[in-house]
């Protein structure tokens, strides 16, 4: 393992530890954002600062974007940057206790060159990246098969299927049947080891980067709605998938 | 434990390790049952013929009553029944390699006396029963709190949110969000643990007897659309929740 990686991995594991020492607390505080739906709690904004400060005292120079603690926007994206969700899927790690993710992305001038993204409870840790290939709990994976939409799950959200503002029902009767977990990482792994044929969801950088890392290294695509490369600037509508699934959703969604 | 429960649990463990070996086959024969997809695999008949070989051993006199080769319906339920599920979620089983169950619930005179559900990659498993109480792995569970629907996940199915025939759309706004796991084990053992204030769906006898039994030993509540009990005859359309949600879902489907 290359040395930042090995750094990157070791945070990760500390940080999940103090999160599964969080969970038996009866009184941890949680807080509502922009609704009641989308909720923080002190372990989100610990553990990142915890990164944080791993990261800092590791490369002082980098740049860092993060969910939490004001740290949700970037003037630019050179030199190195990590991308930080400290929790991702926390309503699911408050009323689950599990089906959440510890991730991190090093982007450097721009590119992405290292993904982390680790399911706590289930001790999966996928980390990987385009010089080094992809990793699952140390083992090297290889790309999953280009199956067609026809042929595989896909991972959406409620609304999406409600709203059928892009024709998400037509997904859903394409598919072999749609799935809601109800965080990024899970989806972003579950794609990555070929679970999924394609996941829709409206993410921000930080929801999307580390996964996305491991999906460009294997060779599934990503953009945005407009089939655009992903911005990491401000919440948008991810599509991702194997290139055949990819291409049947961009179309599908523009019909 | 008691032997009944002792001799189950080992059968089941059993059959787990058989599918947990067959899922490195390339060869595995999948048919498609009554459309492209409801799946069943020669894992889902060979699983299902072992459980009858142990449980006509155990007990010659007992009923089965199961979901494949033919035994999916009982003339009454007098007498000692067997319901079986060998693998609930067989799209995970095939697409995904985990998020699916091996299920029994044992009925005598038409009362749910013993359910087991066991979740085979996540190496959970949960029985009980009115007499026993629940475990998880052996370890005994309480009730989970009573939380209403503005408080907890849900279970529902995409065509339900699609169609939205009885208010799936309401449900998914007042709860804090929907979960699609794709195996009705998957979502009644979580109902069991508190990850749930309810689970929608249209199941069979065999999708809903084992987790069942152990909902209404802790006090949950579970009916169909109607608010009758579950007939254990043809499928029905299952609502289940803690007291509160399940309460309010009769309001709102009904609304």
């Amino acid at each position: 393992m290359q040395d930042i990686v090995k750094a990157v991995h070791s945070w990760m594991i500390d940080a999940g530890e103090q999160i599964k020492e969080s969970l038996n607390r009866e009184d941890l505080l949680i807080e509502t954002k922009s609704g009641r739906k989308d909720l923080v709690t002190e372990m989100d904004k610990a553990t990142q600062d915890y990164l944080i400060d791993q990261i800092m005292a590791y490369d002082p120079a980098a740049k860092i974007l993060g969910e939490e603690n004001g740290l949700d926007q970037l003037a630019d994206l050179s030199g190195r940057v990590f991308i930080i969700d400290p929790i991702d899927g926390t309503m699911n790690f408050v009323l689950e206790k599990e089906n959440f993710c510890i991730m991190i992305a090093i982007y450097e001038e721009g590119k992405g060159r290292f993904g982390f993204v680790y399911n706590v409870m289930k001790d999966e840790f996928l980390w990987g990246g385009p010089e080094i290939g992809v990793f699952n709990n140390g083992k090297e994976i290889k790309a999953p098969k280009n199956i067609a939409l026809s042929e595989g799950l896909v991972g959406l959200n409620s609304p999406m299927l409600i709203h059928n503002r892009h024709h998400e029902t037509d997904i859903s009767d394409r598919s072999l049947g749609i799935r809601m977990t109800g965080c990024a990482g899970v989806e972003l792994i579950a794609l990555v080891k070929g679970q999924r044929a394609a996941y829709v969801s409206h993410l921000a950088p930080w929801d999307y980067a580390p996964g996305g890392v491991l999906l460009e290294t294997l060779g599934l695509k990503m953009a945005n709605i407009s089939g655009e490369p992903l911005s990491l600037s401000g919440r948008e509508l991810f599509v991702g998938g194997t290139p055949q699934a990819f291409d049947e959703l961009m179309e599908l969604m523009h019909q």
